[in-house]
């Protein structure tokens, strides 16, 4: 690592100011940057994982938060904790529409289960531990073989210290790796969400969009036994004391203000090849797009008479809406761009630099070729897996979960698949457990036989056999047949009842062998091609690695000979951006987007009901402008959301916002749409995300809400 | 004038910084916020009438415009040559569809007849006089003809210098009286319009609104004769050669610029009584709004399938278009405001103001009550005779006016009445000359109609008898009835005959009496009626002016005696406006206006027809980047319009837009349709009106029309 750091430490020039969403560590490369936008703090500061203020910074798996309070309150979207929010909502108790708040530790509700709060205690550069000497010879499944024992081997060392867990992330293609040591803390309580009329204001109709007027906030509360360690829920558990908690800013936000945000984007492409480019928006999004959309439609249409139905698939439908719109307005974007010709054009480039130098050229031309060759047939094997994926019944998905965890399970720990290990047997159990909240046959059997038409009708060669043969698909099936078939397999089993499933997690695989349930027949009738399947793909994926990892150091290279400094892509990781608070042009003439939203905005959409829903409390608050100290004073009312030039993405969801003084204004929780192609195409002019102002989430819980006791714990009074 | 200008001297506070339609000589009191707005010239410069920058300054009656080159050359609005470009149009030379440009000055045509350009000479101030003391002791018809005769006289005295024409203008409600002398430049040619998709890109769709992109500009030239006087139109005439011309800005604007506007306001009313108020929001406008938008229908469905008709009523829908949305912007705006409770609590404290003190009482409070009875009276009529002035066909109304003309002829010029005197001639003629273009008895037959239906409903007491005789009205005709009879009376004329009115022009009463004519027989029967209607307006208009006149005189005592300085309502004459180019709020929450629109804008409005039917070559020269050195560097592209918080009003269209070193930057020629509230009550969150930026007239002129005679001649090349 230190390399690494010494070598980008003279690299000065960034290609966007606000481009980029640096590693901690990374951050002295961009100090002058930093200091240039306004950060008061020393950057330095930021690289210390575990001190202030990146200490309070916490992940939720899949979405970003921070300690709020000495007391372990956790601050992140509402959108971060509506499946908590769903999971203790009934039809009587509708906590989704009417919010929530614990007025004591005692009210607190256990979060939705495998729910977690991770910790980050210790990033380590393993890279040259994980590729030595010996895996580096490797190729095909071999090397992925290999990768994954020392990744296995390095994790089960460290969370040898209990109650953590240990990742090895890879980094830039699998050039880098470091490996992540983070408290799991597993008790997870739901302490505060304003109801959907405020968290989920304007729905999927204003998702992605400004003006904005969402107050997307929610609490947790990490809890962890009385000897302070990670336990599973218990009574008798106390509030986890972390060591360090954001302050809450004193002043408001301005336009022009510095702003960063800290948290754990999912995943960006901006190293891809320009082979994946023209596939993933020629061919795979779109397909995409075309089955949510109509995934959308079935559920909507199966789930519209039975409110405890739509309550079950809502999280679901929350999920498929919002990738659905980010995809789509990914295709919009890149229809009317040049990003595959520019890509193109910088990938010759690439090698027109790296075929000038012979020593260069015997390096990396190879790989460069050869990564194009693998990736074409990766493709190929997406394509043809693309309807099969829809087209298992979810209960059969989860058969096939529960065999393979029967059959590692007679392995030795370390031996096993990753995933199956005893450490990741929480996480199976609790997406069992999910099913009780989540699943109905009904509806699972209208998006499966609509899948399952569309498979159906591909060639046979690319088609599943053993898929086929335990559904019982034939050329030429008609969708009558179809759903007959499906209708025959889903009643001949039984794992639809809790119970059922419950018990087949401790069986062994002469159990599930001697079976005459359907779906865990067909399971083990697909267990055996599965694992032909999975070792074809660790073969490519080995050949991957190898190749793509050369293909990001040759290109690493180059951008240093440019002088420039290169940033990871989003792996899930920690990561830091900066930015500023500001407005923008949006394609209309002689109009423009301002950087902030107002309560004003709150009245104007108003309608009372469906996603505009806004809570009659609230609606009264603005009217009678009853304020208080969080009126801002150039807007002369109460500012909702704000628009920044951070660069943050999926898994950021949460991320708090913080000031030139690292003090907390706000939580990140969207990207304009025409942002997202960022995701695959820096675009200067058009990034934008959305926080929700600290203003608006503390008026709304004291002048609407009445959360004193949480205003109080967090120094908001 | 004097005496007054030292009162105000002392005066430092003005209501609102951008508010004020100051009289020049009224700049030295408002000094310090002109510098503080930016201005870089001494404001006295700006009180010097005669010379630059306010030499340059013209209005074109109904217009405002200015010198633009040593050659006579007028720049102002295209809707301000509209009437123009229509008189030259034919259905084969379209030159309202295709622009004109003038490649040299024997390639100019004859503005339309009474096209005018009026230089101001000198400004004097003669309130003491029309008020002398034996005016102050009038009251009534006495009164008011006491008034129109001394103006009479001073104007008559004034005009015996040549090629003048002589105004006595009142201000503050008839307070204060000023003689304006101007050089009435009568041979006006048109030199260069851009295609009405540039002019009037946008069209009534536009109108009032931003964002938006009309090129709203022409070119005029004054014509004298070769002795330099004015002079009827002759091909030996010569350009009239002014002796300040406005100097094109070198830098273009950017939000935030100090501007100002110099022009003739037609008509504010901020200093009204909230019984004015009521009445007009309350029962005129919305009466206006109802008439006019059935008329348009009129005149659309009767002009639909000819092209020549429609071109004849081409300026009437224009106007009557702009009103209407003016109107009922206006309504819309009033419907949401508190404005008249505001006028009435203001109104009630100058009531209180003026009773505090017996000087005040004895001076103020009588002629304060006075007021809206005599106002409340002056409503009944206008709501009396509302239709009847719809209801008269135009060839009647055109024998009124020859009628009287022949009946004031004969009367010693200085006893004549006003507008009827020998000055007055040549606009009686080009009015009656205007009938070929602008009049077609079927559009004039269905107007009348519809009017006359509501009016023929009113009770026979609000009707008018003489009328009623002429048509041959009587209680409960129906529409059928009314319209033989409407057929008999146009029927019955040969008024539809240019030679024919031409031959009136010239004949005495005693031939108008002999004629069998039916409109000049119907003129001839509502004559004496219509004399006894005169007087009785002119009783209760001496009533009112003295009335208002003390009203206004204790307004502006009161308004003094808070600090403030009082500028008058806009009556034609010139006045200085000044603020800063500026964005603004619209009302959707966490979006804004931009102070400018570019070409791109354009671009995405042009839809190839109609309204936004932008010229092929323009979209060409926009996709073609073909800039030149009318890039704006900020926005990257040729900037279109622009917003500033400038107060004006009608009569403004044309008004040239100075820098704050005296530059020419563009032409005032809207505001936006929630600024015109501001007429009567001055909006300063609002208020913006629109200029096109002279860089697109100049971009345009250059890049797509090619009128590099003119650039040459501005000294733009």
């Amino acid at each position: 690592m230190n390399k690494t750091l010494i070598a980008l430490a003279i690299l000065s020039s960034v290609a966007h100011a606000d481009e980029g969403m640096w590693m901690p560590q990374q951050l002295p490369q961009v100090a002058k940057q930093l200091k240039a936008a306004g950060l008061k703090l020393d950057p330095a500061t930021l690289t210390k994982l575990t001190e202030f203020p990146m200490g309070a910074i916490v992940s939720l798996g899949g979405c970003s938060a921070s300690f709020v309070s000495p007391q372990g309150l956790v601050a992140t979207n509402h959108h971060c904790v509506y499946d908590s929010v769903a999971h203790n909502s009934t039809p009587e108790r509708d906590l989704l529409a009417n919010g929530f708040l614990a007025k004591s530790l005692g009210e607190e509700l256990p979060a939705s289960p495998g729910s977690r709060v991770y910790v980050t205690k210790e990033v380590t550069n393993v890279s040259s531990k994980i590729i030595d000497a010996t895996v580096a010879k490797l190729s095909g499944k071999q090397r992925s073989d290999a990768i994954e024992k020392k990744q296995k081997d390095m994790m089960a060392a460290c969370e040898l210290d209990a109650g953590h867990r240990c990742t090895v992330s890879s980094y830039y293609g699998g050039l880098e790796y470091y490996l992540i040591k983070q408290l799991e803390i597993r008790d997870v309580r739901l302490v505060h969400a304003p109801p959907a009329g405020v968290g989920k204001f304007g729905g999927d109709t204003d998702n992605w969009m400004w003006p904005r007027h969402t107050g997307d906030y929610g609490f947790y509360r990490a809890y962890v036994s009385k000897d302070g360690k990670a336990a599973d829920y218990s009574k008798d558990n106390v509030p986890y004391l972390p060591k360090h908690v954001l302050k809450l800013a004193k002043e408001g936000v301005k336009e022009g203000d510095f702003i960063m945000a800290l948290g754990y984007p999912g995943r960006t492409n901006r190293h891809r090849l320009p082979s994946e480019v023209s596939f993933t928006f020629g061919w795979n999004y779109p397909a995409y797009v075309k089955i949510s959309g109509e995934n959308l439609g079935i559920i909507a249409r199966e789930t519209r008479d039975n409110k405890d139905t739509a309550l079950k698939y809502a999280a679901q439908v929350a999920g498929t809406n919002n990738y659905y719109k980010n995809r789509q307005g990914m295709l919009d974007s890149y229809a009317g761009s040049d990003m595959l010709a520019r890509k193109t054009a910088q990938h010759e480039q690439l090698k027109a630099w790296v075929n000038a130098n012979p020593a260069r050229k015997q390096e990396y031309a190879k790989d460069i070729e050869q990564i194009e060759q693998l990736i074409a047939k990766r493709d190929a094997d997406v394509k043809r897996d693309f309807f099969l994926n829809y087209a298992q019944p979810r209960l059969l998905g989860t058969a096939r979960n529960l065999y393979r965890l029967a059959n590692e399970n007679t392995k030795p720990d370390a031996e096993r698949k990753a995933n199956y290990q005893v450490r990741d047997l929480p996480r199976i159990k609790a997406r069992v457990d999910a099913l009780v909240r989540n699943y109905d046959e009904q509806v699972d059997k209208a998006l499966v036989l609509h899948a399952l038409s569309k498979y159906a009708s591909q060639p046979k060669a690319e088609r599943h056999a053993a898929f086929d043969a335990v559904v019982g698909i034939q050329d030429g099936m008609d969708e009558a047949a179809l759903k007959a078939a499906l209708a025959k397999l889903y009643a001949g089993s039984k794992l639809g009842d809790k119970a059922e499933r419950d018990a087949w997690l401790g069986r062994t695989p002469a159990e599930f062998k001697a079976s005459g349930d359907s779906f865990i027949q067909a399971a083990v009738a697909m267990y055996e091609p599965g694992l032909k399947e999975e070792a074809e793909e660790e073969e490519l994926g080995g050949n991957i690695q190898q190749a793509y990892a050369n293909y990001m150091k040759a290109k690493i290279a180059y951008m240093h000979s440019k002088g420039q400094a290169v940033y990871p892509d989003a792996n899930s990781t920690l990561r830091v951006t900066f930015g500023q608070i500001a407005g923008r042009d949006h394609g209309v003439d002689g109009t423009a987007w301002t950087a902030f939203t107002t309560v004003n905005g709150v009245l104007a959409k108003a309608t009372g009901q469906g996603e505009f829903n806004a809570p009659a409390a609230q609606l009264a608050a603005i009217r009678a402008k009853d304020f208080g100290k969080y009126v801002d004073t150039k807007l002369k009312t109460v500012p909702v959301d704000y628009l920044a030039t951070l660069d943050i993405t999926g898994g950021n969801s949460g991320s708090a916002a913080l000031n030139a003084k690292g003090e907390f204004i706000g939580l990140a929780f969207d990207g304009t749409l025409d942002s997202i192609i960022s995701d695959w195409d820096y675009n200067k002019a058009n990034t934008r995300d959305i926080q929700v102002d600290l203003r608006y989430i503390l008026w709304n819980m004291k002048h609407v809400d009445h959360a004193d006791n949480l205003l109080k714990e967090m120094g908001a009074e």
